[in-house]
């Protein structure tokens, strides 16, 4: 079992083992004292995993329930954490219960949430199935859902008590699912780890024999990153490579359009080609993403132009009322922040006609 | 000017002086650098003080909008704080601007719930109105919302970056709301400050000549206990003197009962009762508890005896699976928490006929 502490405000563990799943609830009890588990899971990855972590939750003494929602971004939203608040409130659970989010982005942001505003907080354990979960989404604390005014506006920052990852779960997950979580595994290369844009770029990094590893790479270099920042007044921004575009593009097509990860891809491909064409970036590096991007199965482009999302860019979190924080790179593996004026913002991203 | 630093995680000041509320501008100006702001305030309070913050504010250069919701803790709901999350969303309010909470408990709670949440985190600045709100729900980051299922079981702790306290919007307060408070002044004196106490028992206290005194002397006794245990670990519970049997109190009437400041009331010659019977408490304290509360206007005893109340305590948020963290007076001044096996819980609260 590969272990990575996560020395965030109050310090948890990532462990990884492929089967992992099935030891849930002896690792649960290491860490929380609680008698009952309410496991939040959707409807495609609930039937598939759902009795398995039920049955070594209940193995090692917990009460088990579960809610389980539609699959799907669209309940990302306030009246499914709702759902889950009455769920919890039913069982008569308490602060020193636990919730345990398993599935992939979508599961981890509102069961986080979930745990972060009932009883003004509670532990939870995130399971990431998703290629996207297990990279991103599942450690670093960021919880949040969706409302109609824009992704992710309501949140809170809450880190899980420990994230157990099993990458033999994938084995289950659609290709177009795993494709979207390739899209933050380049994000991370290109923003902190050049060895890593190598493996993607002989198409070494997500072979079965190398994908844990992969994993627990990107999984290492969020870590340090939220460590040194984990309310994202500085540092943590980097991770928003390719999203602030990326954002823009999902809510462009209401979110039925690309996926995030292939919205992200688009997002670095653009602000990549923008910040080579000013002169901020290392020639040749938007064409070394492009052909990476090619090979993961990623798009680099997408019919709406980058004048079409403007609007969207404008509600970007990372943005104070008089300029926006842009994250772009210096070359493969060296991204930085800059703080661009909202009033440059269109000439910025302006497009070249091709 | 008095002023009481607060120090949480992230440090904070009350400020007292009567007439405050016309610099609220300038105030804000001294620690927060955004440029918009949204005053969260009830359809009594608002009309009353709304526009002198409003101008106040404005003249610090603070573009300023209004959110207003009806008066009253049916409004304390998740429908309410998604309004204020559209009110923020339609002035495209960003992490470095501002929520101004203008009223009482329920504002300052749901507003704070709000600023904890949208973005995942902004500041807010609480201006509490009522004395139930300067004494004890404007400082500490309590902040929460009531779902069907109980009062306040949704929530955070999110610390406000400053506290106005103006005393002399206490004079619009309407009677029944300025005893509402005093319970809970009653409550400060009973497990912390004796001479406070004392005060209570003289009818000093709540003089006009000496009100600002007294609601300094708690918020003072609230700062110690919060900078000792700010999440509620150990110490904080004892700020819940009263609290456990009033919750269950307005449960019971649904909430059209006693008011929160009555209920503890209640509450707190309830469980003086019950501990003094049982050889916890010096006797005679319970007397001199019900003469004070008697001369303050506050009840004492309700119809709904406490084997009603039960299933209400039992939903309490201080319990985990198996127990109860009850806070007893060990004397007038000198409280504790005492954890009781939730098996024993009707036993203790069992009520002599009389």
């Amino acid at each position: 079992m590969k272990r990575i502490e996560v020395n965030t405000g109050r310090p948890y563990a990532v462990l990884s083992e492929p089967g992992l799943l099935s030891r849930t609830g002896e690792l649960c009890r290491e860490m929380n004292g609680g008698s009952r588990v309410l496991i939040v899971s959707d409807t495609h990855v609930g039937p598939l995993y759902g009795d398995r972590a039920a049955a070594s939750l209940e193995a090692a003494g917990y009460a088990v329930s579960r809610y389980l929602f539609p699959a799907g971004e669209a309940s990302k939203r306030l009246d499914t954490v709702r759902e889950m608040y009455s769920a919890l409130a039913a069982g008569s659970f308490t602060r020193s219960d636990l919730i345990v989010a398993l599935g992939g982005g979508v599961t981890g942001d509102m069961a986080g949430f979930a745990a972060a505003t009932y009883l003004r907080g509670m532990d939870f354990v995130q399971i990431p199935t998703s290629l996207l979960a297990m990279v991103d989404s599942s450690v670093g604390g960021k919880t949040g859902v969706d409302i109609p005014e824009g992704k992710n506006l309501v949140g809170a920052f809450w880190q899980p008590r420990l994230v157990i990852v099993d990458t033999s779960t994938l084995e289950t997950l659609p290709p177009a699912f795993f494709t979207d979580g390739v899209g933050e595994i380049v994000k991370y290369a290109c923003i902190r780890d050049r060895e890593l844009f190598d493996l993607l770029e002989s198409g070494e990094a997500l072979t079965p024999a190398r994908l844990e590893e992969t994993v627990l790479r990107c999984i290492d270099c969020k870590r340090g990153v939220v460590e040194r920042d984990e309310r994202e007044a500085g540092e943590r921004k980097l991770l928003n490579f390719g999203h602030t575009l990326g954002h823009a593009l999902e809510r462009y097509y209401h979110y039925e359009g690309p996926t995030h990860g292939c919205a992200v891809a688009v997002g670095m491909a653009r602000i990549t080609a923008a910040s080579e064409a000013r002169g901020l970036t290392v020639p040749g590096t938007g064409e070394r993403l492009l052909r990476v991007l090619k090979r993961c199965g990623l798009p680099a482009d997408d019919p709406a132009n980058n004048a079409a999302l403007l609007p969207g860019v404008s509600m970007d979190k990372k943005r104070d009322g008089v300029s926006i924080d842009l994250v772009i790179l210096r070359e493969i593996g060296d991204a930085c922040v800059y703080r661009l004026p909202l009033a440059s913002l269109a000439a910025f991203l302006a497009q070249e006609s091709h």
